[in-house]
């Protein structure tokens, strides 16, 4: 994993080098936001052609590390206006790394109406005309695409949002049964893809788990130890298997913090309707599948493939896509959200934004509440290019603009995801203050805050919040660099021979001796590069804000309101 | 002129005090920036309760000084999220100064739905239910209330996009002729007002030249000069009086800096087929008026009423207006120009955003480069509220951001007019770095930049262009205080003895003993408190910067690009 690829697509080059040897140490997030720092103008315009897409699994990435097959894509976020690393499971990443891949960079800007294939193989990289999948949907690309390649081969490929460059495009990825329902969905990647003209990256590695180790022995009971650890966790290692994430759904109403018809109240009698139980059950009634690995040598096979009414299998529903196109629009069908779900997949749209853009286009009027069919009608729009399409392609923020609505929940531009901010404080402090825009992922204080693992810290106060949160980001950009899946904080947070775990594994693989000191230290250098970014961007803090609603809009049924500003600036004083 | 009159949506409260001491001296823009400085939270949401609207008669309004009857509208900017001055001329000014009001602000929001009048009068102000105006044009809002409350009162107005808070919205004032084609153009302050429930004010003055002046004789001695002075220049006596501000279509296409096709070159062979010749001679084949006062007492007359094919009597053609949905858009027909203008006014958005938007919508094949008809279709679509007449009312930005473009000639948000700043670079420093967003109103350089007023700047070139823009937003802003047309300033450069004129009306006007040294004190002020306003508001010098397709594509004929960059910051050193 020393290979650097950098991909002209001004002038169709293809470069292959050794990894810069100040990358040497960098993987995953910690890579990609160095280099966005580094290499991409703060001030470009995302969509043009200063702007870089760094793809780069994780550290540990195409091992056999459990959990350890996630990759980062960073780049300048057209949907923010700052630096972005989105995350994605699925195939890709242990598979780039197998091929000895450090980083893929997309450089430069295809003139207009061309259409790209990167395709990787052990015998290197080419760059191929790809007319044929022009306006093709996700899950048909990576159907034609493996077809022709192979269904082992690893597909990173962009829908007809990504193609059209809206702002809240996606960047899809295929999973283990060769579906395309996998996604670096945050901050519009998929529109910087697009509008380089690449449509999908062909990854035909013949190895998954072969990515060379230094001390194979020691490596071999490190990760032994982790997944054991990992099974041992309430949450990793019985919650998330049974459920999926949408196990959430049933416990954050329950908190009162379930954002509901757009963020007006925090709690939906129907949320058990379209929550984790209810779609576990309904997966195995149709012959889904109710726990499923995103990833090979994921342990805690927390994704799920649901089965349309019409038949067509899908892939997973999150517990953040079942909350934007249920509660959050209070519709209590999960075969409206499973079908808006597979239309936003198809399209290459990030399903977090499009719900909360749903519930701003409900305030408009546009589509009423919990009008599930006419969602499903308007979200047809967004593949043909409608103006109605576009408006759901940009995100709430424009949408928001452009319907004259007041009430959006957004931070720079990104929206904020399915814990109200009122009554789960520490994930407020995390969407105000993450240089990604909003992002529950970014620091999920809904560990301490709900769920109580790593203490507990109460969701409606402000005491503790900005700690909990600045030490869950720290350890997020970290954690985000080794290719292991976030999930493995929660086991983390409780057990204290899990760091040291991953340390030990990590050591084994380069020959290093990281102490726990060194995983703090890589994690706060992360955040200051991004800030950094941001801030050459044009980023102060008044970005680093809630809207105003949340300050002045009690939230049942806790009745608070959020109030943390000033204390804000103090996250990131590390 | 010393009543300050605050309007409360939220509780329906009317209060007249005596202006408070701080603002005794100032007017216009002046006032207006200096209140929004002092009583809006710069980061407020434009649209919610805590955003202010202001209306503040310029000091000499109301006397008969000529030109002086211009008001200026103050507030946030749901455009630009910035400070905002917006200049009108037309009725309203006057007869708002003969009242003795020097300010009328609107505060708090009207519950959504409710829709309210102000009705003014010499008896005091009242505030009535408007629901009767819900969705009517500008035109007929206007013929309405004067039908209602005489022909003679002065109407300030927001249409269908006003009512539905479209970012590029503006407000309406009615013209001589009792027609709704004057406006508040700029920064969405249409929606402002329609997110406070006010529809429109109506000014029933008897009078409109006789607001109080300390030394009588003094000032019409004054008053007389000037009136020459401005006659006598041949810009403010001839060529504005003949043609009105279109005069300018054949020469900035002349000069090569008339931006066509969306910014891609800068010249359009059939410019002069929409130029002010064309236009006047149209006026006047069809019984229109080539040449119009906007306001009593107006000198330069550089306005117009032009009839639409179909017999409706429209109002002006303005250069900029002229210049976005001719050239710009390829249009070459002054019909097709004239009806697009109409469906704006009528809209209530401003025609520079939407010519500008026109042009990226074109650009993204929405509609097709040079088709007057689809493109006048596609405007229908504003007062309907549809997804498209919202893109289009949302401005260039947010259609850019919609349709992938990144051709979008916006600064802060706001869309750059009718002057190329490669080619007219003095024009450029000031689009980058006024607190405005792009404004060609802000600081004019095409006077010593291709019109040869006030010296030469060669507008090819960067040097002078800093010195040039910082000198004349600072006499802008000055002027912009006075009620005085800015158009006064073509006289102001080229006659030494203008200026002491002006000083001279202000000191027999107040019983002041100003010098012209205080005048551009109070420029410096203002500017001053402008850009105070934006950096609370989270603006930085990345901010002051043109698009990035200005610095890297050259424009045709001279094939020049835009380099001033860090120069830039240069221009508020003051």
């Amino acid at each position: 994993m020393d290979k650097f690829l950098r991909v002209n697509m001004t002038t169709k080059e293809l470069k292959t080098e050794a990894a810069p040897e100040k990358y040497a140490a960098l993987g995953g997030r910690g890579l990609t936001s160095q280099f966005v720092l580094d290499e991409v103008p703060a001030t470009c315009e995302p969509l043009g052609p200063f702007n870089k897409l760094i793809f780069a699994p994780g550290l540990l990435s195409g091992t056999n590390a459990p959990s350890s097959g996630r990759m980062s894509c960073g780049g300048k976020s057209p949907l923010t206006g700052g630096i972005k690393e989105s995350n994605s499971g699925g195939t890709p990443s242990q598979k780039l790394a197998n091929l000895g891949y450090k980083a893929v960079v997309i450089e430069g800007k295809a003139t207009a109406g061309e259409l790209y294939l990167l395709k990787l193989t052990a015998d290197g990289a080419e760059l191929l005309p790809a007319d044929y999948l022009a306006g093709k949907g996700g899950y048909e690309t990576v159907r034609v695409l493996q077809e022709k390649y192979g269904k082992k081969t690893a597909v990173i490929f962009i829908g007809p949002a990504g193609e059209m460059q809206m702002p809240s495009a996606g960047i899809g990825a295929s999973n283990i049964e060769g579906l395309g329902d996998r996604y670096f969905g945050r901050g519009g990647m998929g529109a910087v893809m697009g509008s380089k003209g690449l449509k999908a990256i062909v990854i035909d590695a013949p190895k998954t788990f072969d990515v060379p180790v230094k001390d194979k022995e020691r490596f071999m009971a490190a990760s032994k130890k982790f997944a054991k650890i990992l099974l041992d966790h309430p949450v990793t290692g019985q919650g998330l298997p049974a459920y999926g994430t949408n196990v959430l759904m049933n416990i954050i109403n329950e908190a009162g913090t379930l954002p509901t018809r757009n963020f007006t109240r925090g709690r939906f009698d129907d949320a058990n309707m379209v929550g984790g139980e209810s779609l576990a059950e309904a997966c195995n009634a149709r012959g889904g599948k109710a726990t499923h690995a995103c990833h090979p040598g994921c342990v805690m096979r927390c994704s799920n493939v649901f089965i349309l009414p019409d038949g067509t299998q899908m892939g997973k529903i999150e517990y953040e896509t079942a909350w934007g196109f249920g509660p959050n629009a209070e519709i209590n069908s999960l075969d409206v959200v499973g079908e808006l779900n597979y239309i936003c997949n198809d399209a290459g749209l990030d399903t977090i934004e499009a719900g909360a853009t749903l519930g701003v286009l409900m305030e408009a009027g546009v589509v009423p509440f919990g009008d599930g069919k006419a969602a499903i009608e308007a979200f047809k729009e967004v593949a043909k290019g409608t103006p109605l399409g576009r408006v759901i392609g940009a995100g709430a923020t424009f949408a928001g603009k452009l319907y004259g609505i007041t009430r959006v929940p957004t931070v720079k531009g990104q929206a904020i995801p399915a814990y109200d901010p009122r009554s789960c404080r520490g994930n407020g402090v995390t969407y105000a203050t993450t240089p990604m825009g909003a992002d529950h992922t970014a620091g999920y204080a809904v560990t301490a805050n709900i769920l109580r693992v790593g203490g507990f810290v109460d969701p409606t106060k402000d005491e503790g919040q900005v700690d909990l949160s600045r030490n869950l980001q720290i350890a997020t950009a970290a954690v985000d660099s080794t290719g292991l899946c976030l999930f493995v904080a929660f086991a983390v947070l409780d057990n204290p021979e899990a760091l040291p775990t991953v340390v030990e594994m990590l050591n084994a693989m380069y020959g290093l001796s990281l102490t726990g000191d060194d995983v703090v230290a890589l994690g706060m250098s992360i955040l200051r590069a991004e800030r950094e970014f941001n801030k050459k961007a044009g980023f102060t803090k008044e970005d680093d804000r809630l809207p105003e609603f949340f300050y002045n809009e009690e939230l049942a049924p806790h009745n608070t309101k959020f109030a943390l500003k000033d204390e804000l600036d103090e996250v990131m004083n590390f």
